[in-house]
């Protein structure tokens, strides 16, 4: 076994959410799990320590805006609609290209830090973002977010041709680590001609939908009052497809669950900002239990106000059981499913899971720490109690992005600084 | 000036939550601060190096069972009553005085670790709470819970006796830094007469009540069937005056909230606990607007399940807006006061703001990780952002009780190995 990682002296996460003392190796020629068991390679070309923690899949943050790093904590407590318009719409106005390599670098940085190794990603300039994820050694769906209210025919039909061609042209770039999506905005800020057009162009392209779907009442509304949901409508209009992402759902009625399970589209849950943009809470646990694929996403470091995954899968299990007034939905171990082998499968990424064959994405836990003490369940620990901060170890792809909490990909500095510096100028130039 | 401590080279949280670069001179020996601003003392006889971070008063726990961090993680996903009947009660039967000093020993350390140097405390065997107190170096406002039902006459009567003699012992305890607190443990887990004596203690103690109150549907339930609120019940026996501490208050309607604001009896809001718990959401917008005090609590960690303030904080704003169906609601700025000048308001201490002559009760957190940058908006990334892995330093009564995240008042190693030692024992015992 030629060029081999071998994460040793651990315990590991297995699929079915047991925990057993084992070492994982892995093979950087090929970026996958080899075996996962005790008494491996003892001469591995590199080795990852895991004493006293616990090796788990890489966490996977389904729906984010990574570059809007740049906007963390620059406007808060306003609603969605209000928010967009008055703080981050002027502002992205303003954004150029080495804005969003920046603000995308601090983002991808901050997943290494806190163990997500997967992302999906939609914003402008997605050249940007994907140079960045090669750069950072992480894996994504990246989609060109289009927006056509507004906009003439000709300048919609253009907008949606262009996030159909970004589509393609980013995905398998980054080794294969990159794959693309076609993002049509959301239901309500793209027309119903160009979502057509969206449609018909992921699927010419073998792509998946990525877009926002009723997200706030204000969303649903403009479908109820012509007597159709959204999603029936995006179902109709050959929107709603397996493998297509749907960001958010907190406003879905029994019919549209029943649509999500028959089609097999994921949702992708993003607790914290739909709590802090007050736009609800979506009905995670009935959405499971009808069979729905669901994901977990941080979105945007904006309307969070970070991307630390621990925080994500803690909040949708608490969040999960205030909507179900019941105390056992979304359970630990949901959480960590979502957050996880959930989130790899609505991605279509053949990772989530620490066995032989998949993707040698990982997160290594430290456990030593007072919080995590004692050890009764440490899936609950996973769901409610450790945060970013516990991870000593990323690998992504069988190679180490971080080890002992050092990022040996990038120079964090350099990124940190050069972020500074584009969140200044970007605010300075808006105004 | 004798015996000073700097924090030097920060910026500062002020009691108007602005903030500005200044350095914070504290004396040891009053355990106050005793200047706040540029170009103080050069000479101190301790140094803490604030470059890089910000100043923040320590964050304050205003309802918690710390010893329960034995509990952690042992039963989750189960609502109040169930998970208490069959899971916390047949442990806490075999509770040991040892295993409440060495689960009170990992808790306080794990508060010191993430900020806060106040906290708020309920459970039995409270010498050893207290002693933990004393040897961490925190400061706490200590009571023992009497729970009366299923007790005789001479039982219960002896059960209350018993919280007013321990508050009464406890108070001013570890060179004042110890409160007592008088803890009839809830509305409906204590009898009407008992009630009454344990606010006939109190007042004659002239210490505060401290009880749950209102946290489920089911404390309700049994005042309303005979035609009373439970706070109004409370009221008028006497349960309800400035400086009393009521946990949760969930179920509150707006009469209660008129009574909360008229007394000026405080709201001990646990946000994640009544998640977890599936317990609801507490007003906490409407309290505030109605002039309650509110302060923050993380109730017990092993219905949390950690004691991070800064989780806390983030959980308040979060849920708060969900509450309010408004996402200006429990803003940055709200939150954080709830967190620090509300909680130690509450709690009857003269902290919570860096201010000369107050008590200098201090976390300094580090601004540099990425999940922190850029820096629009200091407050913002205290409620929305940073987490108790952030804290640099953390100082209690003028004295640093972790510097670099090193702990300097306990061997946290020990601390750690012995908590582990118990909780398994105790579970063993409990079969």
């Amino acid at each position: 076994m030629s060029d081999t990682l071998l994460v040793a002296g651990g315990r590991v996460l297995r699929p079915d959410l047991t925990v057993e003392r084992a070492d994982v190796l892995a093979s950087r020629e090929t970026g996958r799990i080899v075996d996962v068991g005790d008494d491996l390679d003892r001469s591995p070309d590199e080795r990852l320590d895991a004493t006293g923690a616990l090796v788990v899949p890489g966490l996977v943050n389904a729906h984010t805006h990574v570059a809007m790093t740049l906007l963390r904590g620059y406007a808060d407590d306003k609603p969605l609609d209000a928010w967009l318009r008055e703080d981050v719409w002027p502002v992205e106005a303003e954004l150029r290209a080495g804005d969003v390599y920046a603000g995308a670098r601090l983002g991808l940085v901050e997943m290494i830090r806190s163990g997500t190794t997967l992302c999906s990603d939609m914003y402008f300039r997605m050249d940007e973002v994907c140079r960045a994820v090669a750069e950072t050694g992480l894996r994504a769906r990246l989609g060109r977010g289009a927006v056509t209210v507004g906009e003439d025919e000709a300048a919609a039909r253009e907008e949606v041709a262009e996030t159909v061609r970004v589509a393609e042209a980013l995905d398998g770039r980054a080794d294969g680590r990159v794959r693309g999506a076609v993002c049509p905005h959301s239901l309500t800020t793209v027309s119903e001609a160009r979502l057509e057009q969206a449609a018909a162009g992921a699927r010419e392209a073998g792509l998946p939908l990525h877009y926002h779907a009723n997200e706030t009442p204000a969303e649903v509304e403009p479908y109820t009052q012509r007597g159709v949901r959204p999603l029936a409508f995006a179902r109709d209009r050959g929107l709603l497809q397996a493998g297509d992402l749907l960001a958010h759902c907190v406003h879905v009625d029994d019919e549209e669950i029943g649509l999500l399970a028959e089609t097999g589209a994921a949702v992708l849950h993003c607790p914290a900002a739909n709590a802090k943009l007050a736009s609800g809470i979506a009905p995670v646990a009935r959405l499971r239990d009808a069979g729905v694929r669901v994901a977990l996403g941080t979105d945007g470091p904006a309307s969070n106000n970070d991307l630390d995954s621990f925080d994500e899968l803690r909040d949708a299990a608490m969040v999960g059981k205030l909507a179900a007034e019941d105390a056992g939905a979304v359970p630990a171990a949901a959480a960590v499913e979502l957050a996880t082998a959930a989130g790899a499968d609505a991605l279509g990424f053949d990772a989530g899971r620490v066995a032989a064959g998949r993707l040698a994405d990982l997160a290594v836990v430290d456990l030593s720490d007072p919080h995590l003490v004692p050890e009764h369940d440490l899936v609950s620990h996973l769901a409610y109690a450790a945060r970013g901060s516990d991870v000593r170890h990323t690998v992504c792809g069988g190679r180490v992005l971080m080890r002992d909490r050092e990022l040996l990909v990038v120079d964090e500095a350099a990124v940190v600084r050069e972020a500074r510096e584009h969140a200044r100028a970007l605010v300075d130039r808006a105004g």
